[in-house]
């Protein structure tokens, strides 16, 4: 939803236990938060369940708030094999939702989201929301979301990113592929 | 839809690059090939549209055939974390759009695969299209899918499992976890 330059930007830190979802808006520049989600996983019996659950509150969240574009936090390398399946899943889950409602995506690694937001691509958890609350001119963090946060601050730090090439990686929707790929459909 | 005893299964062995499908029926416990597809995502400029793809043709052969089950051929180990990360993603969406219309997923890994159609869990591609032919009764294999041919595998593979434990994974939709799980949710 683009209304009076407004801008809405869903920015989603995936993971297997723990999903943090963080709404902001942007008008003429200025931030601000809009809402903040977690999604505890942890209490679902199987992957499967998590993935769905995933599906649907992204989705929802996208119905929600209609966000211009969605930025995911994505790390790209990992400790084993079986847990970076795990994890692939839940951003395929995560991307899946936004790509169905063409908003385009934005991926981030978890270092140039910490970078973008306090200049210290090894700044901890609380520096990061430290700086959210500066940043977004909040009273006070709302710490029982200490978890979610990470979904805000890939949000900020995308708006921080928009309209350079600083992103790690840039992908528009499907129709703006066909638009610019005319000849790559058959 | 069981319609006079009819079970539709959809076999999908969800990959980066070539993604196949397989759908069989089975009346009074004999099977019938239904169809066969495969998804060239090669020509695909980027990830995102890839999995945008997987997830509109995996929700639409939902839609067209109905099936009452979905098997996934899941590699549960591979070479490295990055094109784990990969393929967990390409997995995940396919298991998102299976759930997203209350399909209960069977996971089956691609051992299983080979052993439940030829009896060798290191049969070879031409080996398994040769005994799927057999088993389905087919004039000739389709060679043209011969890359889609462990979509079907998957499904008849499940079918050989159905009602047994034998399966690596099995899980149940949304529904069914509510059912049996009243007080996991809140």
């Amino acid at each position: 939803m683009e209304l009076n330059n407004e801008k809405i930007i869903l920015g989603i830190d995936p993971g297997t236990s723990i999903m943090g979802f963080g709404i902001i808006s942007i008008i003429k520049n200025k931030m601000q938060m809009v809402s903040i989600h977690e999604l505890i996983l942890n209490k679902y019996p199987n992957h499967e369940t998590k993935l769905k659950y995933i599906f649907e509150r992204t989705l929802a969240l996208i119905d929600e708030f209609h966000p211009d574009e969605v930025a995911l936090e994505a790390p790209f390398f990992g400790k084993n094999v079986q847990s970076m399946l795990k994890l692939g899943r839940a951003q395929g889950v995560a991307m899946a939702a936004s790509l169905h409602r063409d908003v385009p995506i934005t991926e981030y690694s978890p270092k140039k989201v910490k970078m973008a937001i306090t200049g210290n691509g090894n700044a901890s958890k609380e520096q990061v929301a430290g700086m959210l609350q500066h940043l977004l001119q909040l009273e006070e963090f709302p710490t029982k979301y200490l978890d979610a946060s990470d979904g805000l601050a890939v949000a900020v730090c995308h708006h921080f990113n928009s309209g350079t090439v600083a992103s790690d990686k840039k992908y528009t929707g499907w129709d703006s592929f066909v638009k610019n790929n005319p000849n790559r459909l058959k």
